[in-house]
């Protein structure tokens, strides 16, 4: 079945290997319908299947990378697919997109699945602290990018980190509520294994200490592990809940910094649900600034992270290390975050 | 090198033949770190590329399905991608995801790069009206679903479309806001040159015909093609602009339906910017049901899809025609949409 060539293909149905060629790469315009149907009759009966090098070379392009998220249930990462699909595009590579829920076996899958498919690039995003489960890929040659994750200890070498910069990022959220007069504040997360949330945790708690304020003050609520290990799926529903418990406490907080916007979103229903007013009652922060942050009735304060550069950067980095994969050692790139004020967020009310 | 065997890896390693299926196969731990290496030396030395049907075989799974959509910017696809994932990995195949843009030559592009990795299942998603851009795969043995889709004429043979029933679901939602006595109601979409958005537009002229009322109270606002020329990646932007421009018009009208959720969601904060109130002054449908419809401030009233089920349906579906490529005629699943009334929609306001 390997074996067979398009040449093979071409004797069969009675063509030149042009018109095959043109049969597989997508130009059918070109041919007689009965034609079609006689190369695609050879293919079935020789059981042909196009080598992607061999059509790398006849076409000179169809290179692939591969862009593996969280979840694409987060609109953050489809726009970042987008983008990055966008800077792909403009430069002849297609992009082939995995969920793998931060799930280091689905995630070994699926980059064994792109890696025997031959594509030899990978971003990934899922910012998990160790790489263990991918190292014997990266050792037998396939390039990555780590996304929203900084380098690790135990990192491979000649590996790209490329982030925002989460721990300013939380920071900025924080000190913008401290600066209402806020001095009871929640951080609501999903588990806090992955990097760029321990990242913005410090940021958080930076912040508190900076301020010289009780840290008593700095409430931490990091549930979903329930449903799934990092609550990525649900994170709406995961800031509704964390809302809906931290608003029923005795001493419940005046402010809350929320992981990301699509949680923001979650903890202002919450917040609603509990009959108070978002940015009024309670004011909320996101990170990440996706097209809803500024929909939302009040609209959403939140951290925004560069995502077009950082999509721009992250392919740049991978297809020179794809084209020279022994290029220097690991890098990690961060880029600064800016807190866009909006109205969600409003003066700690009186006692 | 495509002739090259994992018993010439394991030769050149020095190492048993498991031994690099162990490597390639994801179990390093079964391995001491310089075989690891030596391994990949001989990987890369002899150029070794691991072929997806081998590796079938000694694994028995790692089957792949291809998922293409129009731009998972949009949440509602971020959802359907989960639920067929979920679906796809209970049975042990893995799905990889493109963006089309509803763009048929990149669309092609696509196809071809996951025909190329030897990927015989697709589910479509872009419900164009032609597929003649995919002929010639069908033809040489790619199985297609057709999701968000119903027949049309010049279909393969084959093909199996899935899709709620959009003419109902649209005119569903029409039929609510004519109870509410809104008389004069506006579409508000991109290009109308997809089926789905054409079934939607057929429900919503339908159900003014039933009612017998002024088809002068129908307006329609078709737009984004300045952008991209069906306006998927901006649903929201586009939404928030056509909201603009109805509002400001002298007879402006009292409820919109929108043609999908992040539309509606888009409407809801022109509605806003023009200082109305959503719900009261201005009543707002979407489609879909996407999870932040019940987030919203006003709740979005919306059409619901079941798309747990659509999404299980499309993945049987494919999965037997993969099987069984010649199993019976082409066939359309239709399934019944839900109105889910929320606060967006209410009394038409007293003139």
């Amino acid at each position: 079945m390997a074996g067979v060539t398009i040449y093979q293909v071409a004797r069969e149905a009675g063509v030149s290997p042009s018109t095959v060629s043109n049969f597989l790469n997508g130009r059918p315009e070109r041919m007689l319908p009965q034609t079609r149907s006689r190369v695609a009759a050879a293919i079935d009966k020789l059981g042909y299947r196009p080598n992607r090098a061999a059509r790398q070379l006849r076409t000179g392009q169809n290179q692939v990378i591969g862009l593996v998220v969280p979840s694409v249930a987060n609109p953050f990462w489809g726009s970042f697919a987008r983008m990055l699909e966008r800077a792909a595009l403009a430069d002849g590579y297609r992009v082939l997109l995995c969920n793998s829920e931060r799930d280091p076996e689905r995630e070994r899958g699926y980059l064994d699945e792109l890696w025997a498919d031959g594509i030899r690039g990978v971003v990934l995003c899922s910012s998990l602290p160790s790489l263990e489960h991918v190292l014997p890929l990266v050792d037998a040659g396939l390039s990555l990018v780590a996304f929203d994750r900084t380098a690790q200890a135990g990192d491979p070498a000649a590996l790209v980190n490329i982030s925002v910069d989460n721990v300013v990022g939380a920071h900025l959220a924080t000190a913008h509520l401290l600066q209402l007069g806020h001095r009871r504040i929640a951080f609501v997360s999903g588990s806090l294994r992955s990097v760029n949330r321990r990242d913005r945790f410090r940021g958080f708690t930076q912040a508190f200490e900076e301020a010289e304020l009780d840290p008593a003050g700095a409430v931490v609520w990091s549930g979903g592990a329930e449903q799934e290990p990092y609550g990525d799926l649900d994170a709406a529903e995961l800031g509704r809940k964390a809302a809906r418990e931290l608003l029923a406490a005795p001493d419940r907080p005046t402010a809350i910094v929320a992981i990301n916007d699509m949680c923001a979103l979650g903890v202002s229903a919450g917040i609603r649900d509990a009959g108070l007013a978002v940015g009024g009652d309670v004011s909320v922060v996101g990170f990440d600034d996706i097209v809803l942050a500024d929909l939302a009735a009040p609209p959403l304060t939140t951290v925004r992270q560069p995502i077009a550069e950082m999509a721009a950067a992250a392919f740049q980095h991978l297809r020179s290390r794809i084209n020279a994969p022994e290029t220097g050692p690991s890098q990690s790139l961060l880029m600064r975050p800016e807190l866009v004020v909006r109205a969600s967020t409003g003066p700690a009310p009186r006692e």
